[in-house]
């Protein structure tokens, strides 16, 4: 009898058990433009091998957008917000961030930028909200019995909706300011003595000084993500869920982390189990070109040559690979640097905002880019570096040293991606790599009630001994006077 | 001129780069026993695919050895011990270590255990000298001109050897106690809250007072290693070098670290980009066993039943694998813990010394294991634990589920450890996984001077406040007064 049950329990178990060759289900929380178009590559090859995405959509969605030959399935949800409110706000935030922000001292500049995050949060909070308590959409959700969400981290929400349909959840992200999530949902650890915080701009030679501000930085960004952005979402989501929680505990149910980037682009740092570290993904080997070409979507200039052809969209990659490119100009977004890093051309870097400046700085570290500042530049400041990164081979030397690094790993970013994400749908998690972090409180993860503790047990024993020996000199004292009465 | 110039020093850059399919020299500074097992697997595939393999060993070694049918070259080197000396220190080390010092307290067992390391480590040392004092024998190694040396870290000499040779090297390593080697000179983080230190036979869900024992392990250790197993060796290798240094910033510069374990045996803990949790590698589908076989090298007992067959050697893997195994008799060494998994056959731990009892406690906290006492255990003890691991399934399940992960990587563990050695000879290193810590003193690491730095700005800054509003307060009150006479 508790054989035959034994069996039927191990059966439940594997039929619930994708073998390797099985097809699941993807049910996607995507974010807007260039992370869309890091993820899709993902779900292209998801797609490929057979298995069912799904995207969740809002209908005020601006790039969320497929190819019609794509078996990629779209499930958009109706949002009180309007797309034209939606389009202002995001053009607005990225004038603020490009054209003044950038004249404003490294304080205001987090100051506005967390000012921005907040009103964008606010929009997703309402279009999360609208989602989840979207009675009839979701038990259309709960319907086809999703085996992995897949989630990008940096907007809140995936997480909640995974929580709500009782599956796991995978995670693809770039980084937080300061990187917060990363440290208090992922129990990941980051020595600020030499890990240069997420928007820092420094790099991992720190001089004492450069500590110094790394630490204010950390301590900043830590203060913000507890006292504003944390509070309020743990006030949404224990309302939805009816129970007293707070984001980083839904966040820390992650079975992986996909981080996109490599330590070709970042500096080498501590990781965990659950952390892949999957740069460069969406990088292909290029495809030949017909002609020399120039992106540009506004009015003709009159001064343009007759050599140079203006098209509205051009095959970034396939010119970064093409054997005469000798430097690339960028703002240096990650999917950019990476298709250099894939190619291996120097660059000359003019970053715009969030973790470009950051992105521009590292390549600069590892010798393969010149910062240019976007506002001050002048002509000849954008000739000269041209000049230098064409001319001084140590350049294309560095960005060369980059890519091999790139392409010389045990499985290609693209591949592992994928892997992490069947292994999860496979064994319905992967709790395996999860730390037992996760179940401490910050003062039992810190060791601070054991070396209170232990303090507390020194000073007891330090204070009896004293009194002791107090005691005894005493006794002694009064034997001597008496001694001497006697 | 200068593009000749360039173009010269590009082709001597690419002559030393290795292409993928080339064959390099592979130098080895081994360990004996189970060790030098694992590490064997790695050099068969270095040998399979072309590369020169060259082991050192002493004189008096006792295990080194290898098929005849084998291209593994051994350098035997000679030393001033003699092998039966050898060979009886670590005989009667092994039966204090097996039959005294369990009786013992944990507390007398650490200090014993390090008594028995700090004689070992004596011997190695007068080896490791005579090794590189022998001029004749070093010149002889800076010929072949080796392009990776392969060391175990359990004892030093390797990364001397390497620094002399001035080649690269990387490690194979299993832990050492109190993960001193790995957290000194690798930079590995091991936060005490949930990591329980190597040798404490604790697990990741630590109660208050287990977290307590923990940290004060983590103290004796780092006291003990500091105190003089550090120290002992920092003067030698300062004197071979003839500058001051440090065994640690010597093992500091490894460029990869292959851990004999993963997340199916190890707790999930931090890790940095230079290490890889290598753990099973020598494991391997089992081949068809002809009989039931029984591996002893004693007397024969009278009362052996005729179905017990008797032999000096049994191919335990194939054993492991065979579909009639209900369970494994193991004193928990890391290789044969790895053979369990492999082939998912639950276990019932009798260890002995040194990291046998942490696999153990590893494996039953997984649920894969029960555990007794070698010493005290008795005859039902042994007979119950076998019928509760055979008759409860779920010791099957658990073992099976650490199959599972244990096949389930991007990569198996063996092509990785060697994809990172041939890595290492490609490139000439892997600086790029590296560290920034390794440039940093203890207290720059920790933060400390940063910390106090800011501490004191801001005890400047409330004394000056106090000493403002003090003056004021003066002023008002001298006022006051004034005001009231007049």
């Amino acid at each position: 009898m508790s054989m035959k049950l034994t069996a039927i329990l191990l059966l439940l178990q594997l039929s619930s058990y994708l073998g390797s060759g099985s097809c699941g289900k993807v049910l996607v929380w995507p974010m807007e433009y260039s992370h869309w178009i890091n993820l899709k590559t993902i779900l292209d090859v998801l797609v490929q091998k057979g298995h069912e995405v799904t995207v969740l959509r809002s209908s005020v969605s601006i790039s969320l957008d497929v190819e019609k030959e794509s078996a990629i399935k779209f499930e958009t949800y109706p949002t009180s917000l309007c797309r034209d409110d939606w389009e202002y706000i995001f053009t607005d935030e990225l004038r603020k961030l490009i054209y003044e922000l950038p004249k404003e001292s490294k304080w205001t500049y987090f100051s506005i930028l967390q000012e921005i995050m907040w009103v964008d949060s606010s929009y997703m909070e309402i279009t999360c909200k609208e989602l989840v308590l979207n009675k009839e959409l979701m038990s259309k959700l709960q319907e086809p019995s999703f085996d992995v969400l897949l989630a990008d981290a940096f907007t809140p929400c995936g997480e909640l909706i995974a929580e709500l349909l009782h599956i796991p959840f995978v995670y693809t992200h770039r980084s937080f300011p300061g990187y917060t999530y990363e440290k208090y949902s992922g129990k990941l650890p980051f020595p600020p003595s030499y890990v240069p915080v997420a928007l820092s701009e420094l790099t991992d030679q720190m001089t004492f000084m450069e500590r110094v501000k790394n630490m204010i930085y950390v301590l900043y960004f830590d203060f913000w993500f507890q006292a504003f952005n944390e509070k309020k979402w743990n006030q949404f989501y224990s309302e939805v869920l009816g129970r007293p929680t707070t984001l980083s505990e839904i966040m820390g149910k992650a079975e992986m982390w996909l981080i996109r980037t490599y330590w070709d682009l970042e500096f080498p740092r501590p990781s965990l189990p659950n952390f892949d570290f999957v740069g460069g993904l969406h990088c292909k080997p290029a495809k030949p070109l017909p002609k020399v070409i120039w992106r540009f979507d506004g009015k003709k200039p009159d001064t343009l040559g007759p050599n140079t052809q203006l098209y509205k969209w051009i095959p970034q990659n396939d010119l970064l690979g093409h054997p005469k490119t000798k430097v690339f100009v960028t703002h240096g977004g990650t999917n950019g640097i990476y298709e250099a890093i894939y190619h291996g051309v120097p660059m000359v870097g003019i970053p715009l905002f969030y973790d470009q400046a950051d992105n521009i700085v590292h390549m600069k570290a590892k010798g393969a880019a010149i910062r240019l500042d976007f506002i001050t530049m002048t002509r000849t400041d954008l000739l000269n570096a041209l000049e230098t990164v064409i001319d001084d081979p140590s350049y294309k030397e560095n960005a060369m040293r980059l890519s091999r690094i790139h392409h010389d790993q045990p499985v290609k970013p693209l591949d592992r991606a994928v892997f992490w994400i069947e292994f999860v749908m496979r064994h319905g998690g992967a709790k395996h790599l999860r730390v037992a972090a996760h179940d401490l409180s910050w003062f039992q993860y810190h060791s601070l009630d054991v070396i209170g503790f232990l303090l507390a047990c020194v000073a007891t024993v330090i204070f009896i001994i004293t009194k002791c020996c107090l005691f005894c000199y005493q006794k002694l004292a009064k034997t001597g006077k008496k001694k001497k009465r006697e």
